[in-house]
């Protein structure tokens, strides 16, 4: 028994340790996706969000989440620094995709409140005290580590958030798309890495449990499985390109390789090699569908964060009905999940951002677009030695 | 038994890694921070101090610091190797500060004596065989990972090269001083952030042991607090500074949580969260009071590696005394602790410093520092494609 | 046994992620040495080959190297997954030495082959089913973590390549080398420290059991080993330029060190320090010596992927003969594992290479080239903000 205690809290500490790189991976990530002119205040935002959503979740949200949840299978504060991990990531999910235009106060302040108490919420329905059980909304689904909990959860304030706080200056002007490229290719592609990586222990780390060959045997499938999802849909997203264009476009090579990660994320301890092909292969393919999608409608989310978390944390946990169904794990069911915490993640946020926007503007005013975030939000150029084109 | 050496050593293995992390972590955070003119010969410096350092104290400075300590809880090759990895980072600290014109031979020099002697010293008379023991200097002092006997070890040696080897020129100039900014925020913020996590493994693999549930449950107290104490020493810095000036300044919030990291690591294991936060904050804000009195007072220091290790060095091995004292950790046992080390390692390195400085010019040239450091010492710019404002 | 089972699962995946750090590894360092309009291609080229090497190892190459062998001192899928994360560093090795006027399209072709089938068949008669077994072809050679298997095969691979690609456009005219210097040096730092401490999984891992003191004592020392090559390395190729130059040249260093970590990998569960010492050291200076001696003939190899990976794997495969040699350890019997595989593999990626070159252009027109092949090849910039010089 105190060897499987100690065992477990080993790894639960090590697979935190991983989540924790996806903190320098979303931040490079994003600096290297938006312009030179917004690169200190995305990164400052992305500081923000760990440091603030951390201490709202350690202080407040674990209780909301967990309760009193006895944790006798390893040390209480390696699962609460495991979870708390987690928190963050929703919220980056939505930060970038409001990218070169919110404001860093009012999005820390949605901070404050997503990591206290939305995101909490939202794990206490699927993983925590349950405070639906025994009413008709009691959730069933199979979700190991977040697919709709953390993704779609991120996914659909994100929606909330865009359709509050409007597109980019200058980003649809008269039926015309503005493309925008990506200002640092090496930092995208580091930042999805780390993210790879980070991964690794996201999902892995959920099984919780590695202290017996069944446990250790599941830990090692889940791993696998998402790796295996990641590198299929990362496949898919260059096939396709490629066939339309003839050219190699790594920034959706990358977001096909995160699309196919979430969408592993819900069911990754579940499935075999050939599912995980496949469900993380589409996941590829719908990112390089959804992205132009999006654009069509005049949603703008520079980093593709919609296509990429929403729309696969929605396919990731239908996948687990479709793929590993049984007499406990239900299509319905997972569609209940995605339905009840997409309804109500949606409403909560658009209600709070709703509220913060009027108390102060969400939006950086047009010309502090034009002339960059960086100026008027942090005073700290990116980089101020280079010179630039625009 | 058997099963505990095991665990032990894959455990110090894992801590030794994270603590590996800090050399690209210290070698961007720097690399950043400087001018483009100097980059290439301050990565130069920490690739240099990890080489020398390291090698120094494989071969001399163990020996020196351990003697013939029997490790009977783990590997001893692991034990040697976690020790090692902790040796390059008192060097890097003091390098930091002298950056942009101190030249790379006479540091490699003070490298070897630092990582060989100075170094071992210290930890013989904190953690190792303690040559003081049973003299009146016999130090009682609890620093679980060196908020002492790295970090302000670091600082005394950079207070003391500093005063020798002075300010960059142009620095200050008729009671003006010349803000240099940051040349590359992304590398700050990925190096601060891989410190970050390098610090799991520093302060949790201080603990020495994973294998009873007690030690267990140390290892994850230690990791948990330290994390507190860095997303306290950001917030508060961050806090502080946007109460001042209405911007949020990211070199001040990761230098803050870097304060908070330093400040939490003698006495990791000992807090309640609270404690954490309160000595994380406090550290946060100490940086950010003690750059701008730095500059005050003249001491050129580019990447605020005394406000961030010396201060919160000292305040961490203070705050043990005042949060945690006991019948054995006193007050007066801390700040016997910090004086005694801080006269001896600012003697010598003043000493020695001073020494190499007579045999050979420590400081470059002024025409070199006007070139800028790569032309002169290294002959590789960093950025040779780019296009410079300066 | 349950317990074995358990820990060496989990020090195995432990492994493999360090291995996987890898992956921005070399992607960071080939992007800092090639010129900015080649870094997008080249990050693609790095993301393709851990895409498609790993999908075709899983898919068919794990069977033809290791067939139906039983792994029962761990779960199968994290050794799978360990052994997969090796597969793409062959073939980085490979592609960064043809990099700025390689294809990707024929490259990703080239890597589904030497991922399912080359690389396969090197490890099965090295360290998997071995159909060579009982043949005067049979192998006896001690090749711990691949100095041969990995590091030489992928050399050997490079050198096919570039004598049929050729070298870059107006890197040699008239009898002149034209110096192309590394475009982003604190990215070379970053991957070659990420490499680094990747090199801890690899080597490590290798040893595949940790779940006994004598297995626990042999990962500390193989590790320990290690690091103290790559020092070594680092240190001797440092010291070489400086004498030679009076100048720190940062690139030499990090290739020294690279050298002396491949050449200790063959071994490196074998030696003691100063064996470890005179190994990496005689790494570094093969380095610096090698890297004009190519130029001299011609070869161009734009990251010194051939003096770090080839002669360093053969001289690293060597010095187990001559430093651990004993009953079963022989120099005639690492020297005939350095033929045999020297001569098929680079035989075999002749001929695939060869063939692929007449269905399809390997190499990129002189105009692509002068362009960049992030144009041609991506359609993407990798600074599209940043002014250049050239």
């Amino acid at each position: 028994m105190a060897d499987a205690y100690i065992i477990n809290t080993l790894f639960t500490l090590f697979a935190m340790t991983l989540i924790i790189f996806m903190v320098p991976g979303f931040a490079m990530l994003e600096a290297g996706i938006v312009r030179t002119k917004n690169v200190t205040s995305v990164l400052t935002v992305n500081i923000m969000i760990y440091v603030v959503a951390s201490i709202s979740f350690i202080l407040i949200g674990f209780q909301i989440a967990f309760g009193d949840i006895q944790i006798s299978t390893m040390n209480p504060l390696a699962f609460i620094m495991f979870q708390m991990a987690f928190v963050g990531k929703a919220i980056n999910i939505m930060s970038g995709g409001v990218g070169e235009r919110a404001k860093i106060f009012p999005l820390t302040l949605f901070t404050v409140i997503m990591g206290a108490l939305i995101y909490p919420f939202v794990v206490n329905i699927s993983w925590g005290g349950d405070i639906l059980k025994d009413t008709v909304l009691d959730l069933n689904m199979h979700d190991l580590a977040g697919s709709t909990v953390i993704h779609s959860t991120g996914g659909w304030a994100l929606l909330a958030a865009i359709l509050i706080i409007g597109s980019r200056k200058g980003r649809y002007v008269n039926d015309q798309i503005k493309v925008i490229p990506a200002s640092n290719i090496p930092l995208v592609t580091l930042g999805a890495l780390l993210l790879w990586i980070g991964w690794f222990g996201f999902n892995g780390g959920s099984v919780g449990n590695i202290a017996s060959k069944e446990a250790a045997d599941t830990v090692a499938l889940t791993i696998f499985n998402t790796n295996t999802a990641g590198l299929a849909g990362a496949l898919t997203a260059g096939i396709f390109i490629y066939l339309r264009y003839k050219l190699f476009d790594i920034t959706m090579i990358l977001n096909g390789a995160l699309g196919g990660l979430v969408a592993i994320t819900a069911g990754a301890d579940l499935y075999d090699t050939l599912n995980s092909l496949i469900i993380g292969g589409i996941g590829g393919i719908l990112v390089v569908i959804a992205v132009p999608l999006f654009d069509k409608v005049r949603i703008d989310d520079p980093v593709g964060a919609l296509s990429v978390h929403l729309i696969n944390g929605i396919w990731g946990t239908f996948a687990v009905g479709l793929f590993a169904g049984n007499e406990t794990i239900t299509l319905m069911g997972q569609i209940k999940g995605i339905a009840i915490i997409g309804i109500s993640v949606f409403a909560v946020s658009y209600a709070i951002i709703y509220a913060i926007n009027k108390i102060m503007a969400f939006r950086a005013s047009d010309d502090a677009q034009l002339e960059g975030l960086d100026a008027s939000e942090c005073g700290i150029e990116s980089y101020p030695e280079f010179r630039r084109t625009i």
